[in-house]
């Protein structure tokens, strides 16, 4: 552990950590998704109610800015503070001391979260999407409050202007916390980097996903934007990342690091995959979201660029015009969803789905050799994780939502 | 200074760098304006160009995202470095080890610039500006681009995206780079807390702008709003807290700090109030905007909330119509313009601005103090010092653009 006990810890830079991981022991059992949300949500919402009088304190009318956060961030599956919790625990290992650092963890995993919901908010914006989280978008909320307090001018931009303010301010407050929980844990090198890099990596892949939408469907790096953009804005930073960065913060060496790559990002690749089917295939009782829903928006998943190989220039030529148009029917939405079933589009994603999850189990596997002699693997696990482990990557590859 | 010679410093939390203040000379000149925005453009030029690079490497597609933040940098008056550099120099004083901590404290300026440059590229968003320092506003950019390179759907669209997103990639950024400074300076606790708060700062007063302008003018909250908004967003965020972090970061002591504040909270005042009074009358020629600018996007700032106090209520009713109608001609803006002038409300600006001007000015002087004996200021400096710094204040309180 990295200066458990000094709170403006020194800077280990890794070495006394990964001494304490060469010393662990096998892990048993991870602490349950439940009850990380939980922590975690606690954390956030104390962290939040703190800033939130702060916000008062500089005017009366920055109120809004504390409600509107606490509220944004009560929802959401945890899944990036449950991942990061989780590599923190798989570099530590079981050892009893560990229970001292867990509001720390907690903090860390909950500046991701403050992180993801900025990205979220921002993305609204750009997508104008109506709804989140079975709720108004934060832009539309604001866009309301315009209308019914009888604001002047437009209630629109309005509504977006305060919520790009509203995204700035809780990304820089994901930036407090991670501080908050650097004291608690004390300052690596390693896990800041960690931490600017999964940041940017979550940005440059919303650039390019911006880009994606407005690039002719017949541009020749279609397929490699595709993987670029699942990658970068999602199984990166939605699965792998969060499991390096809590590994670092745990102690975690390079070595074990690129361990857990080989696990976090193929198991990343199959749940953002996953998603890109629900998006066209999803039953809307499930997803929250209409059917098709990723065809009016636009998107240009890898499902679009594996079907794109097999269509003929004419089945291009109809979805080249139809997809990005809010306004489609259902029957033309209908008709593009049949030619990814039928290109063999849909098979093609399913079939990598399968083969990422598999990649990812067989380092599970490794992680739970029994035989300690024929151990390579850094990180241990017994079959209690193991079962947690290979039961959460189920539910990333394989949910109905 | 705080850990000058170890990259990954021990936290001083600012006892030890209280001591080294303590012991400070007089300071005899501070460094010029010119060197210092020189060496931090070059800092900040090489901290892009290594980041275009990463952008590059995670695709092709990325490489507009440097370029665009590398031209964006390029201009801009570069006030916050300035300060921020002079409050690290009065801090540190007359220290001949001070040059070998010139990159950190250049990195640390170069953070601030990148700071202010997402929160104006977000801004340009929100008010639909279309230029800014000379050039088009960079979602004015992106938009051109879009139809230029014959991109799909709508350009318009796509410009806000693209700077929305761009912005958010500027913000991490500057925390990148302050990350950079800190491991060259040292981290402290004091520093980084500062750095929060100004950051907090800006953004909240940020969204109190926003919805200044949807709040009706009748509104009995618009005289605290409006100074809420200048203090908040401007004079804090662009005078008082780069100096002080600047100070902070040189290891100046709490008392030093408060020191430095009764300085450079007036300067700022008086510095945006000059700002809103040339918003109206300013010199289209030197200020590169139309004349009543402000008007035009209804600012509603101090110099609006001094005029209503003296207004009719058939003034008001004109001004509230009027107010951030794009659409006025010349003649109407001409008749608000008048209203501000007549009603005494831009007397009483010019009067704040100067009564603000000499409050920090007396600070100067109790710097400059010649007699040792009755010398009580922390902050310590010479006859050249004195002038560079009363005609900084100078140039900020009186300037024409």
């Amino acid at each position: 552990m990295t200066g458990a006990d000094e709170p403006s810890a020194v800077d280990t830079d890794g070495a006394e950590a990964a001494e304490s991981s060469r010393q662990n022991n096998t892990i048993a059992a991870l602490d349950s998704p439940e009850s990380i949300a939980a922590q975690v949500s606690t954390r956030i919402e104390g962290f939040l109610e703190s800033k939130a009088a702060q916000f008062l304190a500089i005017s009366p009318d920055a109120d809004e800015i504390g409600r509107a956060l606490l509220d944004f961030t009560q929802g959401g599956k945890k899944i990036r503070p449950v991942l990061l919790w989780w590599g923190f625990q798989l570099a530590v290992g079981d050892d009893s001391s560990r229970g001292a650092l867990a509001d720390g963890v907690a903090d860390a995993a909950g500046s991701l979260e403050l992180l993801h919901a900025a990205a979220l908010i921002h993305d609204d914006v750009i997508d104008h999407s109506d709804t989140r989280r079975g709720k108004p978008a934060l832009h539309r909320q604001f866009e309301s409050q315009h209308s019914k307090l009888r604001y002047q001018g437009a209630a629109e931009p309005f509504g977006v202007a305060a919520a790009i303010v509203i995204g700035d301010i809780c990304l820089a407050l994901s930036e407090e916390l991670f501080e908050r929980s650097q004291t608690m844990l004390g300052i690596t090198q390693l896990a800041r980097g960690l931490r600017a890099t999964l940041r940017r990596d979550v940005m440059v892949g919303q650039y390019l996903d911006v880009l994606a939408e407005v690039v002719p469907l017949e541009d020749e790096r279609i397929g490699e934007r595709a993987w670029e953009v699942l990658s970068f804005k999602s199984a990166k930073y939605s699965v792998e990342q969060p499991l390096l960065l809590g590994a670092a913060l745990g102690g975690a060496d390079e070595d074990q690091l690129e361990e857990i790559s080989r696990f976090g990002l193929p198991l990343g690749q199959a749940f953002q995959l996953r998603d890109d089917v629900l998006g066209v295939f999803g039953d809307p009782a499930a997803t929250g979201k209409p059917a098709g829903d990723d065809i009016r928006e636009g998107k240009r998943t890898v499902l679009i660029a594996e079907s794109m190989k097999k269509l003929s220039p004419e089945q291009i030529r109809i979805l080249a015009v139809r997809l990005g148009d809010p306004n489609l029917s259902d029957a033309e939405v209908g008709e593009c969803v049949s030619m990814l079933t039928e290109s063999g589009g849909l098979e093609a994603v399913e079939s990598s789905i399968r083969d990422k999850h598999e990649e990812a189990l067989s380092v599970i596997r490794e992680w739970a050799t029994a035989d300690a002699d024929a151990r390579t693997a850094r990180t241990k696990i017994g079959p209690t994780a193991q079962r947690q482990l290979t039961g959460f990557a189920e539910a990333l590859s394989y949910r109905k939502s």
